[in-house]
């Protein structure tokens, strides 16, 4: 199995330690920096994590921070965390091109960077932001992984038929449109929802749904293409 | 009818132009600053819009931009749009407690600011954003208007069941808690996105829907509550 670490830059939304239940663990120092916090720590320390949120002392503190400040602490993420010997980091940043994609990508050159996933919804709206972020990859030559499209339809639970609710095939066409691949799509489910709210795994929980191929297919993808 | 303007200070995923099919003007300069684009030229100008994305040669510029140059745009924004004699200016910020929110209070607080409006879905993941949004807004002393549900609930045009695609309660219950008021829920309906997609005014096409009802309980609420 992988040792995968999760870096967690959206300073003011950080969301992934809900999702992976892992509460507000206190973060301590050892000699090589601050040790990241495991999201399971039966499965021998695979799954290491730092956000912002576990160095709030309350969860409801608003991070009212500007870019220096922010741009500090995530040079700090990157350099002082005792992330040991990880084969994937994946940086999960907030929708944009500013002051965490900058920190990122600075405090990330001496590694070696493979690429970025841009995630979209079908929405014109949606795919007008991540256009906007791949000319960013462009200018900062960040190569660019693939394209997944998030909230991808929704087939009822009471009649099975699908709606498009917002929209269709935008994330696809972009795709196409800027010669970047096409990872695949991830359908609204109330299940994947759920289990995000509770921190409960999907992926062990609901192994015979749809959600769950969709979600393995692009995982799938994305490995192959880094292997290639 | 009350003349309004909207402030679009989501620099680098600016949405509003599109949803209010503007297209893509030029915006010129006259004596007394930048001249915001009307929305609507018919209806006398009593909509006028500022978005960065006037500003951008092509649609896909990605605003490569630090904390101190967004700060920057926002005060110029605010000051150098010649905005005429509003009833309301309604300024649009993308999610956080950063940089813009500091600018566009910074830059306001020599005008009465009458408050925010804060916007979640149901999700916890998404409650707890907020509830750092109301921290922020308390530490600044920026009244709450109130909360805003969207996504909140899927009618199936199929079968007319109701689905909690993202759980359901998360915005009634974060007002209550923070002792806010409940401005009311937007349902997920396909043709609202479809609406804000092309640029077609959604109240004007579908007069019956209870989107509609949904809608207009928010705005006259939220309108009664400032005049009262």
């Amino acid at each position: 199995m992988a040792a995968v670490g999760i870096l967690d830059v959206d300073l003011c939304g950080p969301s992934i330690p809900r999702m992976l239940s892992v509460g507000k663990p206190e973060v301590h120092q050892c000699d090589s920096g601050w040790v990241p916090v495991y999201a399971d720590p039966q499965q021998q320390q695979q799954l290491a994590l730092m956000s912002i949120a576990f160095l709030l002392e309350d969860s409801d503190e608003a991070v009212i921070w500007r870019g220096p400040k922010k741009t500090a602490l995530i040079g700090q993420f990157v350099s002082d965390v005792a992330w040991g010997e990880l084969d994937i980091l994946l940086v999960d940043t907030p929708p944009g091109t500013s002051d965490e994609h900058l920190a990122v990508l600075e405090n990330l050159r001496k590694h070696r960077v493979d690429g970025a996933v841009l995630v979209t919804t079908p929405q014109a709206v949606s795919t007008g932001d991540v256009r906007r972020e791949i000319t960013f990859c462009k200018k900062t030559n960040l190569k660019i992984l693939g394209i997944v499209e998030n909230m991808s339809g929704f087939v009822c639970p009471h009649c099975s038929e699908c709606s498009n609710i917002f929209s269709k095939g935008g994330g696809e066409e972009l795709a196409k449109l800027t010669g970047s691949a096409f990872l695949g799509s991830v359908p609204l489910d109330p299940l994947l929802t759920e289990s995000l709210e509770e921190g409960r795994d999907f992926l062990q929980a609901f192994p015979e749904s749809s959600t769950f191929t969709a979600i393995s297919h692009i995982a799938n993808t994305l490995l192959n293409s880094l292997n290639a």
